[in-house]
């Protein structure tokens, strides 16, 4: 290192030290493990392995290996799940047992979350494999149903959403949302893990989704970039604390289309079945069934830049 | 793995594989080899050294080392090139040969789309000199035009799509989509390579940007974050069916600006040369040229929070 | 590599090395090397290890460890960041000396600023304190402060923000630069170093939002997805030249809050003390303070789909 700095290391560690006494909220030390957010990554890969046969893996897969490839990818996951899970389990952010001094029942029942997510994966492909029938039906400039599962940014965020939506109901929020927000970093799609979507689900384009943690989504719904179901103010206890629990964020019914920017706010608001949206609209109250919802033609002023 | 799981290890695997026959969407067992996604996206970075030298390797260029360097990164481009093109062109996905039983075709018509591409990277440079000019041009906070060549997710985009475009029209449109999918999810910028842009283009900070495939944008277009050119409906044929081919995302004339978050829908929609768009506007209709448009001031409401 | 590229080659070597003569704005020969973007990128991951201690190390830290890993750490990245900050001086983009035939001075400087950055970590810190506690109080969603330095875009689009924010104040704008622009790739936040913002900063779900280089945002103000804070012109001299250093973009003062899709433009726009702006909203004039911004309800057209 470079002298200037080598004469200075003794007080710049000690004003940071102090600063880490003073400031407890952004330290952990003499804490549990976190989990590895570059494991759970990792993880997501796998299982999209096991997802989707043949896509993502180097190797050909035939009649013959498969069988082969399938075992020891499961014991694969199997293993890296159970071990992310009970980190989870343990560590501070979502605590479920008193600090851990044993590791042993996190690391119990992480092995049954790993389990019981395993035995979920032929229903968590049935539904993929809607999302991407509803993918290719829904956008002309489609070629294929491999191309979806390939390359489409939006069917890679509904993927991650419907594996984190189980990691989230068996159990371990923390996974579920590191996952989500991966795919939120590389699609620009921000899923909720909580967010609780029907069969046949589209994004197309997909940067800047956002869907919150208590949106209901029903089937055949389809959204465009730059959509929002958000919240539109936070009720609050006579303390002043907002009250967690409540829906805070919309009811989206069947066959709905929202096109691009629309936002929608609001735990009370419904769109009704079959609704079509257009983009850059602002909703906070509910629309009635098989309506079409636009802005007025005269919002526009046109005028020429020539002189007159 | 744990014990719980290596007893059930059968059964996941029994219920997995029943999954994968059930729903042969999803899976490719049996079939040809796909691209590599990671390769493809090497690949990006490799063309951009050949398109930028200077820039982006880790070595210091000379006029005596630059015609090594050069003739080394084609040879290198070349093969890459080639092997990727020829396992996109057997693939599924986009199938132009009959099962490709003997490679050989393939592998063929691959190594002609890369010495027709190679050829073209005197052009592309020409192109991308205008664009990151007008960069310079369009922005007051860019220091130099290094800095865009640099740092500019905008320009990182227009160059994936300068290349992904020439792809397309070479034959093989399975890596083109990789390519600016790859683009899309580093810089939010949407562009579908089949999009039809003149010269001196710039895309300002880019998030959430959506240019359809069937878009046409003139010369000296600039074009800020959020802004949409989207298809409108979709024609369909008397069976129901989307008719593919038709232009269904608008054209765009010369020295247009389009500020964030316009949205601009529509086949049919045509904006004129030398309009400009305000932010947040949504657009299903021609404009004609030399115009402005913006939203009526009387749209916003504003009120005191304070009580009367 | 392939027979038909290779009889090729030297013609097209030729051909790319005459683009290179005839274009010299888009290659860097016999110039200063450029400073690596995937070196600034791992000291961003360096100095968020020192700022958040025990939350991204693969390491648990005890009271007995810290001092030694925050020594070491501090070593690391003081050699680091002088490196790369000696080549950011160097280099043609902001060049500060003549040619650095001599790098001695640029390096010595270099030095200066990595210590005068490290001695502000301390104060860096306790100000990402108060935007982890204003990101917690402002997201029902939120489960603990943990779970925001962990897990959340914004609070990462801000840690990066100050990091940057100190670098360019220190003289190294590039390096400032390259840190946000990896920020606006990770998260869609799109934060120019230069942007002055106050205490308690929160951007929630973060995907499309741009603060531009002048503006100057205030304390406790809190920002959704979407919302640009933007320049509406360009003020010219009388050759037609954009005029540097003027204030482009807003100001924001104390308190705000901007739902999602505002845009926001101009540098005499200035949002008042305890204003709230609702979604979708596109305001280039000053606003009161204490008020509330909204679009007017008779925006929205809702006609029923059903035939009469």
């Amino acid at each position: 290192m470079n002298q200037v700095l080598n004469s200075e290391l003794e007080k710049l560690t000690d004003a940071i030290l102090a600063s880490y006494d003073s400031e407890p909220r952004t330290r952990r030390i003499d804490d549990a493990f976190l989990p590895s957010r570059d494991r759970i990554v990792e993880l997501i890969e796998e299982i999209r392995q096991l997802l989707f046969p043949g896509f993502f893996s180097q190797k050909v897969l035939t009649r013959e290996n498969v069988k082969f490839h399938v075992g020891s990818l499961l014991e694969q996951i199997g293993t890296h799940l159970t071990d992310q899970a009970a980190h989870c389990l343990c560590s501070d952010l979502h605590r479920t047992c008193d600090g851990c001094i044993d590791p042993g029942p996190c690391h119990h029942q992480a092995a049954q979350i790993a389990r019981d997510f395993l035995a979920r994966i032929p229903s968590i492909r049935g539904r993929l494999a809607l999302d991407a029938q509803a993918a290719y039906d829904g956008d002309p400039a489609a070629k294929s149903i491999a191309e979806i599962i390939y390359c489409y940014p939006g069917f890679y965020a509904v993927t991650v959403h419907r594996i984190a939506h189980e990691l989230l109901k068996l159990g371990v929020p923390l996974m579920a949302r590191i996952m989500s927000e991966y795919a939120h970093s590389a699609t620009g799609c921000d899923i909720h893990p909580g967010a609780v979507i029907g069969e046949s689900f589209f994004i197309d384009h997909g940067t800047g989704v956002v869907i919150g943690e208590t949106s209901r989504i029903g089937n055949h719904v389809k959204i465009y970039q730059g959509v929002t179901l958000g919240a539109k103010s936070f009720p609050k206890d006579e303390r002043g604390r907002v009250i967690k629990g409540l829906q805070r964020h919309p009811t989206i019914e069947d066959s709905v289309t929202l096109y691009a920017n629309a936002t929608i706010l609001g735990g009370q608001t419904v769109i009704g079945r079959g609704v079509t949206v257009a983009g850059n609209t602002f909703i906070t109250e509910s629309i009635i069934a098989d309506s079409v919802v636009e802005p007025h033609r005269q919002e526009m002023k046109v005028r020429s830049k020539k002189k007159p």
